[in-house]
Parts: C-alpha cells; sequence; structure tokens
C-alpha cells in the first residue's frame, strides 16, 4: 500500500457491515476519494460539541464563525488568495453555476468542460470551442471566439476524463489582451476568466495569481475532504450574484447555515492535498508510466488516450481502449476481481453513453465503447498496478474467448 | 441532564482545545442542534469507507446508490410519502428556493417567514398576508389574497422565533378549493401549497397527507441531524425546476455529487425525531410551563410573545421580553453564567436589528429590544430550566443596577 493506506477491506455491497479481507485496488479516484483521516479529524468536533450556528451571539457560536472564517482564509492562501474571495458551496457543481450566474452577456467555453459548465453555458449565447486529439483547446481558438459581448470565458484547468491540462496561462494573456482593447476602445463590459479547477487541486498548481483566472472552483470531494462542499474563488471587484437567497450567509451570496465541519475539513484537505502535490504527482506520474507500460506490454492493441507527454496530463490518469471490447463487461471483470475502475466521466457514467469528452477528442465510437479511466491515488501502489493490470489481461481474455 | 445528554463540558471558544469543566446550558435548539450520536454513527460509514461515487458503474459504488435511495424511501416514509417525491438540498434555504423556482406567477406568503421564503417570494409577484398578534396567519386572508395568477401558496409549519403552529390543513383546504373552482371555470393555472416544516419537525406531525401539501421542506440541522442538508418534498405530478445544472443529480433537479453520508444521517435523523416526537413533545411542553412559570416568579414585567395555548405552539419554545432591557448585554450576561440563549431569529442574528417577526406581530419596539427566545432541546433538564430563570434574574438585576 502506498503513503496512506484507505481501503483494506473490500466491501461489495452486498451486506455493508460484514467487510470481507480481499483485494482492493480502487483505481477510480478521479470519481470520487475517501476523506483523509487528518480531515475526518478536523471535522469531527464540529458535529456534536461545536455544533453551534455561526450566526447565533455568544461566544461559542461566535468561536464556531471564527474557525469558519479561518478555514475560510486557510483556502483563500492555499490559493494565494484573501479568505474575503472564498465563496462556500456545495460542491464544484454549485461552484461553478455560481460562476456563470455572474454574466449575462455570450461566454465561451470548450467542448471537454464537466457537464454543470456546458449546461450553464447552454442558458447563455456561447461558443463552444472544439480541443484537438489529445483534448488540448487552443487558445487562438478562445481569442478568435472571443466578441464584444463576451463576458466569460470557462476553461477547466484538467480534464477529468482524459487527463489533459489546459494552456490556462495563455488563455489568461489573451482574456487580459482583450480586457486592453475592450478598455482602449471604450467597451466597458466586463471579461471574465473561469477555470474549474476540480480535478486538478492536488496534482497541478491552482495559485489563482499565478494562472491569472477571475474566478475558480474548487472541490473538497475530489481531494480527500467530505461530499458536497466546494468553493467559487473570485478576484476583487467581481460581483457575484446569488443562486439562493434567505439569510444572507456567504456575503449574501449563498444562504444557508453553514457546515462548518465541510469548510474546515475542506481547508485541511486542501493544505494536505498541497503538501502532497510535489511527492504526490511524482509518485502518481512513475505508477502512470508502469501501469502504461504494462497495459502496453500485456495488451497489444490497446490505445491511450490524452496527452502523451507528462507535462500535459495529470500524473495519476491513465485513459486506455480497447477495440471490440465493452467497456461495462470489463468493469464488472475487474470488479469480481477487486479492482475498481471507471468508465468515462462518472458524473455521466450511470446513464452509460458515450461520454462528450471521447466524442470531442473524435475517439471512434468502437474504441469510446472499450475505454476504461484509470485514476490512481494515494494508496495506490505498484503491486495494485501490476495487479490491475493482470486482472484486465485476464477479463481481456474472457471476453474475446466467450465473443470468438 | 435529560435523555440524551451531549454538552457536558463549556467550550467558550478562547481555546477549543482545553475545554472547560463548568455548567453549559443550551437553550438556543431552534437555532442549531449538535449531531445525535446514532447519526453520526449512521454517517460514519460513508467518510472513508463506502466514500465511492453513487454515481459510478462497480458494485461498492452501486451499493452506495442503493444507501441513498434507501435513505430518501426512509424520509419519504417518514413523511408519509414514496422516496421519489424527495430532492435532497444543501438545506432548508435552498429547499424553500426550490419550492419558488417550481413557479412564475403570483405568490402568496405571510410576513413571518424565514427569510429565504420571504427573498424568493421578493421576486415574483407576491401578496404578503399579515399575522395577528401572536403569528398566527389568517386562512381568510390567504383566500381573500388568492388571485386567478397565482401559482403558490407558501406558509411555514411553525415559526422558529414566537413559536405559532399555522393552521396549514385549514389553508390546504382553501388552497383545494381554489383549484376545484379553477378547474370548473377552466383556468389550468396549477396552484401549489408549500410549507415550510423546517422548525416543526420533530415537534408536530409532518404527515404531508394529513397536513394536505403540496412541497415541504425539511432541514437536517434543525433535528439533530447534519447542517447543509435538507429536503424539498413534492406531491406527484410537480415538476420541479433546478437551480443547479450539471450532472443530473436528483432526478435532473438538483445536479451534484450526492452526500450520502449527509442523506443517510438525514434519514437517522428525522426517524429519530419521529420516534421520539411524543414523548418530547410532552417533556418540553412541561419544561416550557415551568420556565414561563418560574419566569414570571420571578422577573414581573416579563412579557411572553406567540401563543398562549400549548395546541398552538412549538412545545419547546418561550419567547421573553423585559421591558427596558437590552436583550444583546443580557445574551452576554448570561454567556457567562453558562446559559446560551437566541435573540430572535438566528439566520439574522449577527445584524442585531429588530426581527421582521417581532414587527410583524406588532411588538413595542422598546419591548422588541429586549426579547430572548429560550429553546430546549433533547438534553434539556427542569434544573436547566431553573438555573436560568435566576441566571436571567441576576443579569436583569445586574442590568438595571447599572441603568438606574
Amino acid at each position: 500500500m502506498g503513503t496512506w493506506p484507505y481501503c483494506i477491506f473490500a466491501d461489495r455491497g452486498q451486506n455493508m457491515d460484514t467487510a470481507q479481507e480481499e483485494r482492493l485496488v480502487y483505481l477510480d479516484h478521479a470519481a470520487a476519494t475517501p476523506i483523509a483521516r487528518e480531515v475526518l479529524d478536523a471535522m469531527t468536533p464540529f458535529f456534536c460539541e461545536s455544533f453551534y450556528n455561526p450566526s447565533s451571539p455568544y461566544a461559542p457560536a461566535r468561536a464556531v464563525r471564527a474557525r469558519l472564517e479561518d478555514a475560510r482564509g486557510r483556502l483563500g492562501h492555499t490559493i494565494g488568495s484573501r479568505g474575503g474571495n472564498v465563496t462556500l458551496t456545495a460542491g464544484a457543481t454549485e461552484a461553478n453555476n455560481l460562476a456563470f450566474a455572474a454574466v449575462d452577456g455570450h461566454v465561451v467555453t470548450d467542448a471537454i468542460e464537466h457537464e454543470s459548465v456546458l449546461a450553464c453555458a447552454a442558458l447563455h449565447d456561447a461558443t463552444v470551442v472544439g480541443v484537438d486529439a489529445v483534448g488540448c483547446v487552443d487558445p487562438g481558438a478562445v481569442r478568435d471566439a472571443l466578441r464584444p459581448t463576451t463576458e466569460l470565458v470557462s476553461i477547466e484547468l484538467a480534464n477529468g476524463e482524459v487527463g489533459t491540462l489546459q494552456p490556462i496561462r495563455q488563455i489568461a494573456q489573451i482574456v487580459a489582451d482583450e480586457r486592453m482593447r475592450r478598455l482602449e476602445s471604450g467597451n466597458q463590459r466586463p471579461l471574465l476568466f473561469h477555470t474549474d479547477a476540480s480535478q486538478a487541486a492536488g496534482s497541478v498548481s491552482i495559485n489563482v495569481s499565478t494562472l491569472g483566472v477571475d474566478l475558480m472552483t474548487l472541490s473538497a470531494a475530489k481531494i480527500y475532504g467530505p461530499k458536497q462542499v466546494g468553493l467559487l474563488w473570485h478576484a476583487d471587484g467581481i460581483a457575484l450574484r446569488p443562486l439562493v437567497r434567505g439569510g444572507g450567509q456567504e456575503a449574501n451570496i449563498r444562504s444557508g447555515t453553514e457546515n462548518v465541519a465541510g469548510a474546515v475539513g475542506f481547508a485541511t484537505a486542501l493544505e494536505l492535498a498541497e503538501g502532497l502535490r510535489a511527492s504526490e504527482a511524482r509518485r502518481l506520474r512513475g505508477l502512470s508510466a508502469l501501469l502504461r507500460k504494462e497495459i502496453s506490454r500485456h495488451i497489444d492493441d490497446a490505445v491511450f488516450s490524452g496527452p502523451t507527454r507528462d507535462k500535459g496530463r495529470l500524473p495519476g490518469l491513465v485513459h486506455v481502449s480497447v477495440p471490440g471490447t465493452d467497456a461495462r463487461r470489463l468493469v464488472i471483470g475487474l470488479e469480481r476481481r477487486g479492482v475498481l475502475v471507471g468508465t468515462g466521466s462518472a458524473c455521466a457514467a450511470s446513464r452509460m453513453r458515450i461520454s462528450h469528452v471521447l466524442r470531442a477528442i473524435g475517439l471512434d465510437d468502437a474504441l469510446a465503447q472499450g475505454s476504461l479511466r484509470l485514476t490512481m491515488g494515494r494508496s495506490t501502489t505498484e503491486e495494485d498496478v501490476c495487479y490491475a493490470v493482470e486482472c484486465l489481461e485476464e477479463c481481456l481474455r474472457e471476453q474475446r474467448k466467450f465473443s470468438a
């Protein structure tokens, strides 16, 4: 096991109380991560003891409020900002929705964004730029898509399905240039640059100044924090607009009694992820290289998708397709051997259709249907990787025998 | 202590790691409740072990999905419905917003609703009916406010500040009559009846059939469950509209990877609250009677607000005003003695202005400024009540000495 074991028992869901001691290799970290021990420890005092409503007037409640604001400050600090610019949400999906709610005009995004971004873009006059065969957005295409009425550009930092890292800084420069042009021409319409960094956090830098973004989405659930906890960061001077109204929490942008346990857990998870980032990225790159090598060695016709150079991709993600196979059957076969992998984006996975990401990179339908996404995490070891490939080979042999 | 002690150490927030062994009497259960032990136990497996994304395709994730749907079914069952009609949200505020998002036309609500209801009503063509001196909505006023264009009536089941139980069944009948009239006159505009039952759950029946409502809001955080977890129940045939779009979770009404721990905790909390309801309501009525009696005995000029008969009010809530005092100073004085109470509605409390509820019942401003809301819960005992009144008397003596 890796540095931080969390999954030593297989839980096959038949009876969740009787854990069976079996080999379990979880390779779907892009879909969900367990809460890290340190994170849960940080959350625990707020469940039954410091449970007070942060808006209540007495000192123990004000102390809870202080811990909430401290968590917000830590979140801001970790991404290179102040806490005042952090709006806590119930996850990345809501944060993405909040970013789009800030504007009325034309928006520019790309074809392999998370469904929440694409759904919000569809509510606007939108230009959806394509991507190349490895999922990369061409900054020039973003520049060409800009109109005098464009108010938002939204490009994710990393794609969760094929692992592409987008050229965010170059796009930020294009947005800055367009702003300068508007200033000179007297066009006072604001232009914002948003990035969904949910899948990138813990793997690449999410410093908002370095990235040059105006709005950034993060999710706690992808970095070993609690589910339904996320944030939208905004630069100074940007006025967000509420989707949910009421008691005026989160600077009136997002009402509802705050989940202090969640906020403190999120801050702890993000600090932990940033602290481990360099070493984990290195370790995961090594594991990915091993995984690709082993797959190539055992499965002649395997096709990898996404960028080919380490610099351009998430360190822990391998997307592989095997022609003539059915990913759903592979998932079941692997699962019988204790290996858990995803097919396409987990959010849409239950619908079992070819993902919009694979369509957009132009992957052949037959190949797409035989696609697996393997995402490694803190607990993944070399043995896990070798075992997974062994199982994959077995499953393929089985599947091909039946189809022969 | 009561049947279920949860607060044996005072945590004064100066240093949250060094709990001081002091008397702590928490009388602000309407603002927040600690997570019950049984609830936390039910949530715990989903933090670090069964952490899978419910949309992932393998069996352990499908088992998590099954537990989510089981929790939804339990929630539905407890309120007399099917799980399919339960939309999980990040709390009551979002649920109220979702209810209002279902309609475009005229809405009718009352002046002492939660701020989220009033804020949502303000986005519509709205009639806000007044309440009487004890906070009660006149069903006749609701009837008179209905127009041919009315699409939603939203009246809370119980008010969280003065404890008034509203005549929901009578209003439901008025709504049903109006629907019948529309049917006869060929007006095909739908008319929905929504109730925010957040403050009522655990104290009065929240059976949707008995109440005769079409939409109902509940919060886990008010019934010893997790914060930022709530639901909107809807009757068959009602089409909700999303506020947050994306992966299509919650039947496409509310996207975002689900908080399974929260859902399971919510279901456990609601079942527990319903199981304890009769006995707790009886016990809390007794404690409230004792509290009112002791206050009257020690504080000559105390004025109680809200309904005078037990049948018309929340069992554990006492709203009391002392002329010529400043509630904020009382809160601080009581807090120094380990007694935690609220001033007005906690959601708005940090703003320290006279609450819209006290305005609406016509309470004199001077009286309103000296108003405390004391809300008892599972841990409250007779000794707590007597101690609180003793402290209140001391605080008043102190305050009056300084002002004399």
